[in-house]
């Protein structure tokens, strides 16, 4: 996608084999590559969240462990680099799912090979996560052009960034909305804050506004009532983890506005590759919720009136903070998965059905 | 209740007459009292939200009323002010209440004797609102009593600030919390933060705080997760208007809170004095939303690291905002009203019954 008018990812591997990432943390307001040179980088990226979204912190990952391998190619360092990588959020499944790609593929090499084996790997991760985004985007299409064929717009209400920023590239809640514009629909996405990282306000908005799509922020408190004043079409959104069953995993606050959704009769979408799939988990409420700081709560970062990015406290000194990351929505809210595989409704029967597809992007 | 240790309401008369309030834009980092000495500074104060609240709405601007009569106790002083007052703010319905009161009040008193009775009438409202404040909590304390006899604690999820500042004293969804410590129960309230003006994070966790409360600050968007988790026993809110029928207007963010309880088959009170009722109106739709500034949401504020407080820009420049104050929850999701004529379901029947009643605080 575009930043001021040049084509980008979000993870980057230059001809020199150099791989770098967008710093996340400092957008809107400052754009900085970070180069990621050695494994740890990748962990530090990670953990720091200069990468965040479950498919790019898979992708990042699996450079993560190519960054390893070209040190130290042995076993012991695969298993090391992988569990380091796996400790650095609790919580989006790719990042065990990307893993574990590339152990299983580099385990049965020779020590020699891996190197080169890995990049070469870890680079077919990030291709085969922009194809799948440009399948999720043609699979949500027809929703939106059908919504668009009846009042001449869509509205689409989105939480969180599940934008191009999210993975390598294109996104995936975005995706149906950047198919969307390419067939000429006239969209407008209403973009939830997303406290409190805010990564609507400072990543949705951002990646929204460089792509020139319409799109107007909301606190994540006002989406029940453009519902109820019929200004929005459809919820689309990303996901962390996705249950055996169905339930989704997604940023603190998803949940509220399936409900809302429900409540008034809009259909709530749920963009994720089969990758955020945990067939391992049938309960919802036994995935890890991601306890974040304190001080993402008590404090927002932003630019002063001088143009310095500078960090606020909101709160009463020593107010007690639970900053939980994710929430859990039920699949009997979800109107159906949009997924490489089409669009599918959130029950294990369909959700098995797309694991024995042989076509498989990675 | 308490700043520091010492009685304070959010409104006070000295004995000299001097009008107080507790300028609340500045808290929770500065304590700063600002003198109304003319009704021009009572529309200030609650255009400005020095005062917020629609019960302290109300009673601000009966002396605001008041002071203009000392000036210009005419008929046409008398109305030009009531209707500079009721246009600032809309959707509280407590404003227009108050100034009927004293409209209805004065009106018949000859021009001589306005001023010394205005004042009378807006200290009367004040002491009543006390007295509301009062009887609310004791509505709402076998609730809570209820619950602590079950489980030996007691938590609470409340949205926004509907506490002592938000009124002369005491609170409306605060007073029940106050009446159950005062009783000896263990309390503990989950303060959703509250965007865009963050009245949660700077208000409720203050004034909690001050009153040795137990509290947890959470982003709007968590506490539809803590509700799956079982961490709520109930949500008790405070209102800006309630319609004839039971549907309730409060600050934005209500609604989605209603539906998770809902969800989760947790109870859902509506702590609110008959002068929030407004009978006039059916259909809650038809309540005036407040649009605010843009700013609200793209600019917070804060203690910086030298301890200054200054608003800094989290969005990208240029981003376009849609700011609505309020929301609607509909009456089907409410379990009852906890007004100072005791707990009611929200129906119009029961509504229209508490008009019936002789007893009138005011």
């Amino acid at each position: 996608m575009r930043i001021e008018g040049i084509s980008h990812a979000a993870l980057e591997v230059t001809e020199a084999g150099v791989v770098r990432v967008l710093d996340q943390t400092l957008l809107p307001h400052q754009v900085v590559w970070r180069e990621l040179a050695a494994a740890r980088d990748a962990e530090n990226a990670i953990r720091e969240m200069w990468v965040r979204g479950a498919p790019l912190i898979g992708v990042t990952a699996a450079f993560g462990v190519a960054l390893a391998m070209r040190v130290d190619a042995s076993d012991a360092s695969l298993q090391a680099v992988c569990s380091r990588l796996l400790a650095t959020r609790p919580t989006a499944v790719n990042l065990a799912w990307a893993l574990g790609q590339m152990t299983q593929a580099l385990r049965t090499l020779s020590e020699p090979s891996r190197a080169v084996a890995a990049l070469t790997l870890a680079k077919g991760l990030a291709a085969a996560d922009v194809a799948v985004n440009h399948a999720i985007g043609a699979a949500g299409l027809p929703v939106l052009k059908a919504i668009h064929d009846r009042k001449g717009r869509v509205d689409i209400l989105t939480h969180c960034n599940a934008g191009w920023l999210a993975t390598v590239d294109r996104g995936t809640a975005t995706a149906p909305i950047y198919a969307a514009r390419d067939a000429g629909l006239q969209v407008h996405v209403w973009v939830d804050e997303t406290r409190p990282r805010n990564q609507g306000a400072s990543l949705t908005a951002w990646e929204l506004g460089q792509e020139g799509i319409a799109h107007t922020l909301i606190v994540d408190n006002a989406g029940g009532l453009l519902m109820q004043q019929g200004k929005v079409d459809l919820v689309i959104v990303g996901a962390d983890r996705v249950t055996a069953g169905g339930d989704v995993c997604n940023k603190i606050g998803t949940y509220l506005k399936a409900l809302a959704a429900r409540d008034n009769g809009l259909p709530f979408y749920v963009a994720a590759p089969r990758s955020s799939i945990d067939r391992e988990i049938q309960d919802a409420l036994c995935i890890p919720i991601e306890e974040r700081s304190p001080r993402e709560v008590t404090h927002v970062q932003g630019l002063d009136a001088d143009g310095i990015l500078r960090q606020v406290q909101v709160t009463p000194h020593g107010t007690r903070v639970h900053n939980p990351g994710f929430d859990l929505t039920p699949a009997r809210l979800i109107t159906a998965l949009i997924t490489e595989h089409g669009l599918i409704p959130a029950t294990s029967k369909h959700i098995e059905d797309i694991f024995k597809e042989a076509h498989n992007y990675a």
